[in-house]
């Protein structure tokens, strides 16, 4: 038996809402599990890239690759080992470019396991382990609901989240530089303390986010879209980023401009105006820095996880 | 010409949302201006306490009291500066408890100042000059607008706010202590810096408390309550606040409790049940700490400031 399942894109924080918010994307990753029919045949792991333009080389092929791990507590939930699987990764999502390639195939691994299993565990449970392994749920409960997610990894370990409304005429553009960026370089550049006065900034920030998309409040949106808890500290890592920050905001329909997740990825959110200038400066920042950019101009996924 | 202004006494931060959120409460200061009628009578204010069981000896009468200060300020914007004016003042909010005394007495003196002026500032002047004077806008658009706020000072120096909605069968408790806690003592115990992890859950938080409001989630709401910006230094200064909160979780109907402002209050939320419980449970505790209480069960005060 193999199952096959298919998950979005993600993109995290959103400026404000460091750990907190997520949005998925489509454009996904397909995980397939199967159990292999020959005892002792252990474990096998393959990494298919469909865009053929992305070094896999690095990512691990045993039992330290991140679907093994999460599939393996899974695995211990139940009580069990796993011992012969097949488990096939076919990526679409850029890799450590800020758009979630890592939570999607953790989801995407997990709920295959899972279905293999016959379903052990409710998606409270699987949610928990994603997490676990992912280390924050912002990522993780897009890939699996879809939408834009407030999401919280609770002292029991238990993962909270809710869908909140999006204004459709709110329009996404992802700006993906041609280099990777590895997140726990971009977690090790966060200071262990912040001043308080910036931890009010950022709380502030991300209760008119939720209150902009409840009431579709353009102008709410764009003063929440600020942070000062990650992306100052992060531009030494994603060259233009200030700028290209700077550069749009002069811009008539920019709403706002985050980074993706802990980046380099850009996210513009837009009020449907703008297109072309929005592109002209990000590839003229970025050019400057010797960057190259690819845009994806996408909506939000609405959909999660699916089972193929 | 003589201008009297009601306006209410407001609750502010409400746990997760330190210096941000605010609601205004049913109780209320009377704040009269008047413009004297014999030249080089200077300033007279005059403060009247309807209680008559609080020391207000130690409210200056002269130019360092702060509503005059805030009138002054007005003034100021329009190129004058005031020279015989008569300040009444009527306090029925008990004061220095976190009730938000002294932002009520400010906004009433501002908007009778104003209206005996003529209406030269619209309330978003109003509220700049009330932001400066208080030093966070959370108790001063309550108190301006009455209900539930969540609110900003921007860099430029305006004041941002939204009204939140509010479920009406989450009741609120307010429990007074016996004694007073100067605001400035209750800011300086907290600490310039804060673990970064402190300040995401806080952020996570006051998300969730805005999600939980619009969707009268109270398990959300629950959630969302916790703080650990503000409360957790606190607790030094207000005796009984951790046992308090601590005791009050295992009564049912309770959503959660949370230090008033900068304390020495405290707010119940509740759901309509446990009254008498979290009563007793609030007295019997600070019994032990030696501090009488007294209660305040009221609505959310849905107007705010009135020309009398």
């Amino acid at each position: 038996m193999k199952v096959s399942v298919k998950t979005p894109a993600t993109i995290a924080n959103l400026g404000c809402g460091f750990d907190s918010f997520g949005l998925a994307l489509p454009l996904y990753n397909v995980v397939s599990v199967e159990e292999t029919v020959l005892p002792g045949s252990g474990i096998e792991i393959n990494i298919i890239n469909e865009k053929n333009n992305e070094d896999i080389s690095d990512i691990p092929t045993d039992k330290n690759n991140i679907v093994y791990k999460a599939i393996e507590l899974l695995y211990n939930f139940i009580g069990q080992i796993p011992n012969e699987l097949k488990i096939t990764i076919k990526t679409q999502i850029p890799i450590s470019r800020g758009l979630g390639s890592s939570a999607s195939v953790i989801v995407g691994g997990l709920i295959a396991a899972n279905e293999l299993l016959g379903r052990p565990a409710d998606e409270k449970v699987l949610m928990s382990i994603a997490t676990e392994i992912e280390g924050h749920p912002d990522n993780i409960t897009p890939a699996f609901v879809g939408g834009i997610n407030l999401s919280s990894w609770e002292e029991d370990g238990s993962v909270i989240y809710r869908k909140l409304p999006w204004n459709d005429e709110w329009k996404l553009m992802v700006c993906v530089p041609d280099y990777e960026l590895n997140t726990e370089i971009s977690r090790s550049v966060l200071p262990k303390e912040v001043p308080m006065k910036d931890a009010i900034f950022n709380l502030k920030r991300s209760a008119m986010f939720v209150d902009a998309l409840y009431n579709k409040d353009e102008e709410l949106l764009k003063l929440s879209l600020k942070d000062k808890l990650h992306q100052p500290y992060r531009e030494k890592l994603v060259p233009g980023l200030a700028e290209i920050m700077n550069n749009l905001k002069h811009i008539n329909g920019v709403v706002g401009t985050v980074l993706c997740g802990a980046g380099p990825s850009i996210l513009v959110i837009y009020n449907g105006i703008g297109v072309s200038e929005i592109k002209e400066t990000v590839t003229n920042t970025w050019n400057y820095f010797n960057v190259k950019s690819n845009f994806l101009n996408l909506p939000i996924e609405k959909e999660g996880a699916v089972i193929l």
